[in-house]
């Protein structure tokens, strides 16, 4: 029976082969290489806050009137880790993020010496009641939310919240460093406006990424700042490892200006949102109240037992059952709270739709042995 | 007469373009990136040591029989900041170095935390004898040299201070941070050996690039160590930037494996050697015994005014010379040696030998008015 089973991959939230335009970017990364020869050299002095025509490029699609608002990284995690080393660097200080939130982030903000505060994450995203009252207890050096179909819950924040956290921003003077590396990846319904659109440029750095709506392998990540942050960040660029490979950022640019962004951005809408469908359909079929919110986009959906279970025992025996799953309780950034509840992360993006129902259905057969939903 | 000058830069220490086959490169970025649609992707599960086709390459350039001895970071640079907080993790501790050395090391290890202690160089390396003294007082977290035609100065350490320094290693159990970015551009005369060879891999970790024997765009620095060490890098590169771009990493190891690195390892000697040559003969002539070492590699010479004159005015009076210079102070890792001497780094690497001669011509003209030597 064991032998039977097919193995299902629950675990890591990267893009599938298929939404990312390879031949394409091939294409485009043979051109480039075999024209020009300043891609095998180092950026040019003044390239380290980014590729011009990259900026350019990115400030276009976002709006932003002015690409000295633009710095780019190599890859959103080192820009997360430059933003925050620049935000911690006085001193080390609190920092309010999401419960669950992304776990990479902890422990980024761990290795510049922030406290890390938490406020509960539910169907509407972050429950700003809790972050205006943690606020309220001092300042925090900044707050880090990924409000569109979070990694690793799914929610997104919804609009009404959204202004209650302009309002905080604005009233305490708290800077929101607010991460949107799934916005693009919209299945069904609206998009609320960005926290930048709605607190404001001057309390909102938002970070961004190509790794889910073109290519992860190219490494470009990008924070939308004013010039004078982009300016430090490159500052720290430069004095890290100088810049992101300049060939890569300048197949980032023609991907861009070429439409081939913009084009598969479509094509991983059609692919993955009858995958986001089954999963939400199966879940809330099968887990109830355990979901915590309906997905719209994005890559994860994921589930919140209460009272919590051995987390160990529940790897263990997933794998039996041939589901890998991720360890839910690293993205949880308090000990506390793993042992009020078990929290489980389910990405959708890489399964069939059928696959997808097997895989939760197994889940379920496994679960009701366990846990009570 | 100002006008009719036209400027030399003597400020960078960046590859000529003439140094980087950009057309073999770019063949191979084509093939590769046409090819292999895993080059667009997340580097797979376990790749965060380096992509291991270039691992296999780097160990048998370097002749070292394990390929996981090695981890390719993002660049040099990166590197030596994700060592540095490797191994200054446990206490800020003291970091032995030359003076001067490289500016951008200095400021990393000043990041973690270290305090930086330095012994003199001259024109056999660095003074072994002030290290062994500095080691006494108590045993630093690591010594950090460059020892082949190093940046800034243009010494090589002599084989028996390399011995010298073997023996501290060994005798006091301290660790050694080799970087050896230029030790293949040798134009004549024979290297000693590297002291990973001499004191045993077991007290030297190997830092090295591709950045100035194929390409710095690629962004490919890689150390020699052991496999532990290069698990822990790997799993602070996991933390902080994931891996460097897999497609750069690919056409790094096929550079490597086709023969193209070692064919344009003699272009570039054939290339550099005359203006090595043209610089350490005028500067010889021209400087006298300001010159610090007679260079038989690398990119750069260097000179020492004793008493030292004042910097600012130097670089201006530089400046109005149509000469531009690097600051030399910022090499030099404590405040102390600023008041003493003057130090002035020439890169020779990207000027052609006539060109030098002038150059220098300029700087003796102009200094004859400040400066005894």
């Amino acid at each position: 029976m064991l032998l039977a089973l097919r193995d299902i991959d629950l675990n890591r939230g990267m893009p599938p082969a298929e939404a990312i335009p390879s031949l394409e970017l091939g294409r485009i990364a043979a051109r480039l290489a075999t024209s020009r020869d300043d891609l095998f050299q180092y950026a040019p002095i003044g390239g380290f806050q980014g590729d011009k025509a990259l900026r350019n490029a990115l400030a276009e699609v976002h709006g932003e009137d002015d690409p000295d608002n633009i710095f780019v990284g190599n890859g959103s995690l080192q820009l997360l880790d430059l933003l925050a080393a620049s935000l911690l660097e006085d001193a080390p200080s609190r920092v309010i993020v999401e419960a669950p939130t992304y776990d990479r982030a902890i422990s980024i903000f761990r290795r510049y010496g922030a406290q890390i505060e938490a406020a509960d994450i539910g169907a509407d995203g972050i429950d700003t009641e809790q972050v205006e009252a943690l606020v309220r207890e001092g300042r925090p050096a900044f707050i880090y939310l990924i409000p569109d179909f979070q990694n690793p819950s799914g929610t997104t924040l919804s609009f009404e919240r959204r202004r209650h956290l302009a309002e905080i921003a604005t009233r305490f003077g708290v800077t929101i460093v607010e991460d949107i590396p799934y916005r693009e990846l919209r299945y069904w319904g609206a998009s609320p406006p960005t926290l930048r659109t709605i607190a404001g440029p001057e309390h909102v750095i938002t970070l961004a990424s190509l790794s889910k709506t073109l290519s992860p392998g190219l490494r470009i990540g990008y924070a939308l700042c004013d010039p004078e942050r982009a300016g430090m960040l490159a500052q720290r660029a430069e004095n890290t490892y100088l810049s992101p490979a300049p060939l890569c950022q300048a197949v980032a640019a023609e991907a861009l200006c070429s439409g081939l962004v913009r084009g598969n951005i479509r094509a991983v809408r059609e692919l993955i949102g009858p995958r986001c469908k089954q999963a939400t359909r199966s879940a809330a079929e099968l887990f109830g109240d355990a979901l915590i919110a309906r997905p719209q986009g994005g890559y994860f959906l994921s589930l919140s037992f209460n009272p919590a279970v051995d987390e160990t025992e529940l790897l263990l025996k997933a794998a039996k059952s041939g589901l890998r799953l991720a360890r839910g309780s690293a993205f949880l950034p308090t000990r506390a709270s793993t042992l009020e509840t078990t929290f489980v992360r389910l990405p959708f993006q890489a399964l069939q739709p059928p696959r997808i129902a097997e895989a939760f259905e197994r889940l379920a057969a496994m679960l009701r042995e366990m846990v009570r939903y």
